[in-house]
């Protein structure tokens, strides 16, 4: 028991889906011929390159800086280097001065956020939402105004601006998208920049998995905008790139206003991001391009293998499919939960359902969120994806 | 410009006093034959010992999960070993389930305060207070009602009592005291973990420095308690005693049921306390208790040092001294930001005004603000503290 007062706030709050998904498999065993293949999370399983291994080792052993207090907002060559790559791959302006490093791009998004809307305030979220963003809304009491999107999984600027009212403060949008695998067009983005600069709000665009968009070329011309500060922030994660996600490396890019806010959340919370993951990352920019590369067109070739795997699986259907995920309807007259737990035992895969990404029927949604699965796929090579195509078109419910 | 909304709760936050400090020195240059001493932060400044810097690089380089995601509350051999030590030194039970690992101890309190209050609620905290604590309430719109302390800087239980109202839901502590130096005796702590329990309250008791204690033996009883859970929340961090800064680990023991909502804050906020921090605070407790227990005596050194410095320091008094820091009255007749300021160039020294760790007269304090200055005195050795109260007695402002 606890003797003491929870925030209601807290226990109306979802546990970490995640975590809770881990349960599920606690205690099943798995024939050895057919081992469970975890689809439930986008992490990296392998550790960084050796190079990079061998870059932070020696820095722990000979540079005294990488064990002591860091700068709030990161080191400022970290900070330089994502202006100077940045400006290159968008095609715009972006100073060392509206670049903070963050513990992760979670801690980014929850460190500009609380500086844009407290208790009371609302922003507009699409859904199917990323978890976390909406347990941190929850968590603070700011309403998420849900954005319904259709099988496209495209939100539509229109159908925002019937969301917007006086309490309103952001716009959240993720592209390429978790949990929809999508990607957001061009000029979507520009629209709902648009929408988010006539009414006031921020657009914070949270761009985690940017490294795997399956397009060549700046993915928007957002940052074009010399005045793109002024309504734009974007969120970036050095977890997948460089395989760091133990580091905790990511990145906000803001205002210089913006980021003397962010940086009373940062040195409260984090006082500075682990310095040995942003030593990792910075020698991942300058050495790691050409095996980013490398990176990138595996999983799109995995992406590949999924999509035509799925066109021979009777009843699914592929809402999204990019990055790290794939967003499916599945075949079975049960909600996405039950579904998911039942293909733990039934064809030894996990995982997440939909109904941790919207609202149920009961919280008024459309039934997006029971008809629906998330497949994490990165982790899983073509062969692997081949067998969970195979697996899933043997199981009846 | 910020184009977008600013929540009025981070608007009205004051930005961290070390950066603001830090701009105070920025451009100033110190004559050769007396540089700057520093002595507005408590962080070492030197690596961690080289036995630990091989343990760390040697799983950057062959332990793959050195890299990849944990648990969200962290590596269970750390919790574990925190939860068996801990139960020696303090004479408890302390039990692995009760243990979660944070990145960095501020983290541990943003996380477990936040599960406790939110905007609306009160919580009771003595002045001075730790200023990052002040900031988060601040922040998140939490009311911080001002338990003020006499001259020796301990808190009174009686007068706390006369603060509790229906809106009241934590006490929160610090001992060894940040900014003040005191150590707080067990039956104060007691006390106050009497009035909290009477109240249904959480006591929150931040021991960041207990390492550096000048007793020896548990500081006090409270762990004895077999339903300590019940009240108590202690924090902890690994900064100070491995000098592990840099790397992000801290530790909050509590119930298992208040850890369920801690876990929704690390993972929306953190995901996981940074890996290699981790196993170097795990090396750390194994290996380095005999390193630790000279780190000990030599800070109890420097603060006797400083103690009989300041005794032969006319006008000056020293108010709290213990640990990382000392805290004292100046003997000028301006408010203690100015002097601060003005011992910068009068000095060549840096310390931290009393105004930033309690309310100045217009906010409603009673001049101890004005009159004091905090000491960090930690990274000075004797021979630089005597040259601390050797400039001292030699400034008129």
């Amino acid at each position: 028991m606890v003797g003491t007062p929870i925030n209601p706030r807290y226990a109306r709050t979802i546990a970490p889906p995640v975590m809770e998904a881990r349960r599920w498999i606690d205690g099943v065993s798995f024939p050895e011929d057919r081992p469970l293949i975890n689809l439930s999370q986008a992490a990296p399983v392998s550790p960084p390159p050796e190079p990079l291994r061998e870059a932070m080792a020696e820095a722990l052993l000979n540079r005294p800086e990488s064990h002591l207090y860091g700068p709030v907002l990161g080191l400022p060559e970290l900070r330089a280097e994502l202006a100077g790559q940045w400006s290159t791959a968008y095609g715009g302006t972006i100073r060392p001065d509206q670049v903070a490093v963050t513990a992760g791009c979670n801690q980014a998004f929850t460190a500009t956020l609380s500086t844009i809307a407290g208790a009371g305030d609302a922003v507009i979220l699409p859904t199917p939402w990323y978890f976390n963003h909406k347990m941190w809304l929850d968590m603070e009491g700011v309403e998420a105004r849900l954005l319904a999107t259709g099988d496209d999984l495209i939100p539509d600027p229109e159908a925002a601006a019937a969301l917007v009212c006086a309490r309103t403060r952001a716009i959240i949008l993720v592209s390429p998208n978790n949990p929809g695998g999508v990607e957001y067009p061009a000029p979507v983005l520009r629209a709902f920049r648009d929408l988010a600069k006539r009414h006031g709000l921020a657009l914070i665009l949270d761009e985690t998995y940017r490294d795997f968009h399956s397009q060549t070329g700046a993915p928007h011309d957002l940052f074009a905008d010399p005045d793109w500060d002024e309504t734009l922030i974007h969120l970036y994660s050095f977890s997948k790139a460089y395989r760091l996600t133990g580091h905790r490396v990511g990145a906000v890019m803001a205002s210089p206003a913006r980021l003397v806010e962010v940086e009373k959340f940062l040195d409260t919370v984090a006082i500075c991001p682990p310095q040995i993951g942003q030593i990792g990352a910075l020698w991942g920019m300058r050495n790691l391009g050409g095996w980013l590369a490398g990176e990138r067109m595996e999983i799109l070739r995995r992406r590949d293998a999924l999509i035509a795997g799925f066109q021979r699986l009777p009843g699914w259907q592929l809402m999204g499919c990019g990055a790290y995920f794939a967003y499916a309807r599945h075949p079975f007259d049960l909600p996405s939960d039950a579904v998911a737990q039942a293909l733990v035992g039934k064809a030894g895969i996990l995982v997440l359902p939909g109904t941790m990404f919207g609202p149920t029927r009961a919280e008024g949604g459309d039934g997006q969120a029971e008809a629906s699965l998330r497949i994490a796929f990165a982790n899983a090579d073509a062969e692997g994806l081949a067998q969970v195509v195979d697996r899933l078109a043997g199981v009846t419910l």
